[in-house]
């Protein structure tokens, strides 16, 4: 984590014209703190397959960077109207409507300039940085992650399945999450069957970090998280307690949680951080 | 065009869930006309170099979706607020304005995805295909196209100079233009000579495409250009014609016309299009 922060911060610091409101406006969601999970999962996908982390460094924060662009848009007046992430104004709460839309569109075009970069970098290969281009665009395409914030928008007015709404997560989160642990296979030169167990990994993760999402906006303690919680229930938003109950929630999230650690079998203790991170979805309290 | 019009139906009709809201509003925007000087640049600058045109078609799809993309963002309330464009609703007016903020995210992404294919693609050059992603991503990205906007933004309050007003407008419009030519240019296998040549070519139209829209805001006729004129009027935009007057404005797009076809000197008759759409720029009524 601290060698994303690091790469990260130096990114930041390299962008050209920092006094220009849309580089501010960029950085400043770029820094508004989170779990850093989707570049954690990408240097440890990288680590397990034993590739070296420089060759992912860029990826993990290409890829932090699309995960950025999603809440600055998910949060405007349009969409979900939230004035507060982590504790902190939203981007166009901070800046305005209009800067808030760029700044969005500046860091989604910005991953893929980093992702297409063959500067700065330790390792170079155009082939491989072209299959992750390719997987990271259509993760968070109008087959993935954009549909899946459309189906949220839409579920606000008619209640969901159980069945609906893991389709639903699996395109607006798991399909990214899936892509970064993707990235940091194939940057770091995984065979085959690993990308393939890698994704499995991915997809059981990706569900139990939703169930969990879900749980703690019931049962959490918004000091901790940052954010009210109850917040899906006032909405009437269709969530995993809301359908099938805390307990059986629970439950389902530590199946997951089974299955990813599972899905690690042939891994040796170099995949250790990705265990961990399995465990920490699990246990987390924000 | 016609190719390029066959192959866009084509991509069109291949996107999967063509029934979903998200693919049926960037479907619109795409449908919804245009000049399509972007994609027909590249297809001419990729013949001008003896490339076959099947290398960049998937790429002048990509760059026409970009600049739709821009469209529908600019068009926005938050934005330009306009509810017309080539006298039809704008994509936010015909569905609604999360929808149109999605659908252009979803347009910009699906982009990369077809920039980065190596599917139904006669052609595979991922050395290539990578240096074009990066000369895309850059152009229309924090340094480019959304600094333009920004700068257009804020020139609503604040008058500009003209050398401020060249420096808006070859971020806002004339870094996409260069970038197409370029793609053409680079998937075509031009000569890194070759490239520099058609680089200058671009930013000499990319100015005087400009300076004839300021022009036609001033003098066209609004049933042929399908909007309003005197609209910069209204706004107090600086444009060229209200800081150099019209015909100064005329002359200046007149000699960077001439200087753009000077810039073909090298090319023989492959680059004719190239030249006819340089003098369709200088003469265009809409």
């Amino acid at each position: 984590r601290l060698l994303f922060e690091t790469h990260l911060d130096q990114i930041i610091h390299n962008l050209k014209e920092p006094s220009a409101r849309i580089v501010q406006a960029m950085t400043y969601s770029l820094k508004a703190g989170g779990k850093r999970l989707r570049p954690i999962l990408c240097i440890a996908a990288c680590q397990a397959v034993h590739g070296p982390t420089e060759n992912c460094l860029n990826a993990a924060c290409a890829i932090e960077m699309i995960h950025t662009y999603s809440l600055i848009h998910d949060d405007l007046p349009a969409l979900d109207n939230d004035s507060l992430r982590r504790g902190k104004p939203t981007c166009h709460t901070a800046f305005d409507e209009s800067t808030g839309i760029l700044a969005g569109d500046g860091l989604l075009t910005l991953a893929f300039e980093l992702l297409a970069s063959r500067k700065d970098q330790f390792y170079f290969n155009a082939d491989r940085q072209l299959r992750v281009i390719y997987k990271i665009a259509t993760a968070c395409g109008y087959q993935g992650m954009i549909e899946g914030q459309m189906r949220d928008l839409a579920s606000e007015k008619k209640p969901l399945t159980i069945s609906e709404l893991e389709t639903m997560h699996s395109l607006k989160t798991g399909a990214l999450i899936e892509a970064s642990v993707f990235t940091g296979a194939v940057l770091g030169n995984g065979t085959p069957e690993q990308i393939n167990a890698l994704s499995d990994y991915a997809q059981h993760i990706g569900i139990a970090f939703q169930v969990v999402d879900d749980i703690l906006n019931v049962t959490g303690d918004p000091e901790i998280m940052g954010k009210a919680v109850g917040s899906d229930e006032k909405l009437c938003k269709a969530t995993y307690p809301s359908i099938v109950g805390i307990e059986k929630s629970h439950h389902i999230a530590k199946q997951r949680i089974q299955q990813a650690i599972d899905a690690l079998g042939q891994f040796d203790n170099d995949a250790d951080p990705l265990r961990e991170i399995a465990l920490y979805i699990l246990h987390r309290n924000k």
